[in-house]
């Protein structure tokens, strides 16, 4: 296949990722897409950083296989602990959650006091505050993290309008906003969908969507090496996807269409180990 | 200069286009700018089409001399009506709102019905309208269109977050909620200042953000024609922008600060015609 038309990969360890693949949608409509989620070992947030790094790299080799010409590890904990792992695997470029959405902070935030959000395995990791710390070399930043781990079930609830996410909200962004952070990474693929209230809640705040930017480095890393779809005359509307998952639950179909935006093609079923 | 050091240049007939530079920024931190704001002359949107393009040919040439690499045309009346003036003229790449934003509402609308807002003259002129039909090439979208004159003078006096624009955009919004719009094209520079207000009203709605998309089409063009500044390693906090108006308000840096999000330096007084 020529190299441009390949797929780009992206990977989750279950659905959240499809937030990232929703952003890359919105800046490289004309790619074909694999979306591989790991329904059947979701979450990794829990496991050992050894099989993460096991689950990572079945994920990778099944990507690979599926010739793809760039891998997206929308997973904030592979991106956390298993990002060199998917690396060393791929001769291809890997774009990962943590860096691009570092960088972004950084570059939003006027009073470098920046705020991180995420599930209790990627707050407790610190990656985020570590690649904050790293690539600003600045001791003047400071990061203020926060574990929110009602947040993915009111999601998936589909409770994101809810007084309850409300005051969960309010309760989890107190001590956040106590700082005056100006800036608060979504650190869990989930939390866009959280947006709204989040933007309602924390006025003024840059909210920064790792997703988003992970998909503009993908544009630029692309466009450099001429690996781009050739861009097309027709607007499609539902661009090229195929799904695999390694579980199908009930709520796939309904919570898919809640995080691309738009009705989802039937998942293809997969074992991995 | 080495071409890949040259600015990328973006005007407006005033202070407007800030929220599209700030889009640049975001997506290509590293670049340099030049801001023109015509603001001796603004707003462009009540000349004829003969003054606008003799403005917008005047605001090319200006940028043309400062050697930038790229122009982008952050005015949606200059976009509209002058922007075949403004690509005759230059030699070089020209961004301008209309299609990026466009193309952007298509792919993100599911249920086709896409709404337009802007300035008396931006509505009047249908040029989001025009972009919208023609891209699709298909009679099955549409697109409804409604002027919200009010929304830049509330912008412009800080008062997002009044009840009055409240309830001036519950009035403003009320027969384009009532057709079902899934997607809202924000068909002017001031408007993504009242995105937090615009998502709470239309739960739901996807809102497009013409300086975003015209920014990630920047991305790709620069880095398929290998123009981008080399990433730095540094995270620099204040990119390097220069600043030329053409008349400077006793608003401006306040202004300016809120459209950017970031206190601005001082600009240089500059005569067009």
């Amino acid at each position: 296949m020529a190299e441009n038309n390949k797929p780009i990969g992206v990977f989750d360890s279950g659905i959240g990722g499809l937030s990232v693949l929703k952003q890359f949608i919105r800046f490289l409509p004309y790619e074909n897409y694999i979306y591989l989620g790991d329904t059947a070992r979701v979450p990794y947030g829990n496991r050992s950083d050894e099989t993460v790094m096991r689950y990572a790299t079945e994920c990778t080799d099944f990507l690979l296989k599926q010739e793809v010409k760039l891998i997206v590890v929308a997973c904030n904990t592979v991106s956390s602990v298993a990002l060199d792992t998917v690396r060393k695997r791929a001769n291809i470029p890997v774009i990962g959650m943590i860096n691009p959405a570092a960088g972004a902070a950084i570059r939003a935030s006027v009073n470098k006091k920046i705020g991180v959000i995420g599930t209790r395995a990627t707050i407790s990791s610190n990656a985020y505050e570590i690649a904050l710390t790293e690539l600003c070399q600045s001791n003047e930043i400071k990061v203020y993290s926060k574990a929110c781990p009602l947040f993915v079930p009111l999601v998936e609830e589909g409770m994101v309008y809810h007084n309850a996410a409300r005051l969960l909200a309010d309760e989890y962004l107190e001590e956040l906003k106590l700082h005056e952070i100006d800036t608060l990474v979504l650190g869990c693929t989930h939390y866009p969908l959280l947006s709204p209230l989040l933007t309602e809640l924390l006025p003024g705040v840059s909210l920064i969507d790792s997703g988003e930017h992970a998909a503009v480095n993908a544009v630029r890393l692309l466009a450099e090496d001429k690996k781009l779809v050739k861009e097309r005359d027709e607007y499609i509307i539902k661009p090229e996807i195929k799904f695999f998952v390694t579980d199908v639950s009930p709520t796939f179909y309904d919570l898919a269409q809640r995080f691309l935006g738009f009705p989802v093609d039937s998942p293809k079923l997969v074992t991995l180990e």
